[in-house]
């Protein structure tokens, strides 16, 4: 199976493409960052929706994977995070993709063993579980990493 | 010219399409709630995402309309409604359609003649301006009072 992993962003949205074989043969298919360099917001957001649908239709992952959202300190980011994150959520469901969603610690405890683990971490735990030639981009890790958490929770999920 | 007012939420999303006539003659060529009622969130945006591509497909508005979003008191609404906002500006925005911005504030003034207007005396408002034969849904009438501040606007972006 292939999990698409994200972690979106009003700028940029970090992505990857995980398969899975036999639950514990973990390939990363492909990662980056999308970045969205139009001025206008209200392009942005198309772009990133046009962008995220490419993406799936190249790989046809399964389900989407992505980090929940609680309290942000500030009310106008989060209102921005969550237009981001109102499209990526819509593009996965418009091409049938189920979004499970993953508290962050719990992705960081997951991956790295650690809640509260730092950025540098998730990228060097990525790279090395997923034999990385080089450290991947720190969007780009966060959304493996997510996909990842996912991953790590499949055994829990088919058994339920 | 024709304008698509929206007052998105993440269960009902008020839309309305107005028509404009030399700046002055306004005519409601549609108006209603799309009513989200998938217990899914992400389905319910792919939803929305879909109905509002109908709606613009079918009346081919040149600009939509729709309000700004200011401090919330709650984050987590906050939240849940900027990804209703994002799925609908996305929408627009891959239409090739323009979005502008209203304060809350300054559309009821616009309308009503006074920024701290009930929803009620909105809806008189909206009935009474757009020749309408029956009270428009609340939600309905939000979208079609940001419409009709675009409308009373045109006149100065013309201008500018």
């Amino acid at each position: 199976m292939k999990i698409l992993g994200i972690d979106p962003g009003s700028r940029i949205t970090g992505y990857g493409i995980l398969e899975v074989e036999n639950l514990k043969l973990f390939t990363c298919l492909e990662g980056g960052a999308i970045r969205l360099l139009e001025p206008s917001f209200p392009k942005r957001l198309g772009q990133l929706f046009t962008r995220l649908r490419e993406v799936i239709e190249h790989h046809q992952p399964t389900i989407m994977a992505i980090e929940q959202v609680f309290v942000h300190q500030n009310v106008q980011s989060a209102l921005k995070l969550g237009h981001a994150r109102g499209v990526a959520i819509a593009a996965a469901s418009l091409s049938g993709l189920p979004v499970f969603e993953y508290a962050p610690r719990l992705v960081k405890k997951t991956v790295v063993g650690y809640g509260a683990a730092e950025k540098h971490q998730v990228q060097q735990m990525v790279k090395a579980v997923l034999n990385l030639n080089k450290l991947p981009q720190a969007d780009c890790a966060d959304a493996l990493a997510i996909a990842l958490c996912h991953a790590y929770h499949l055994p829990l999920l088919q058994k339920g």
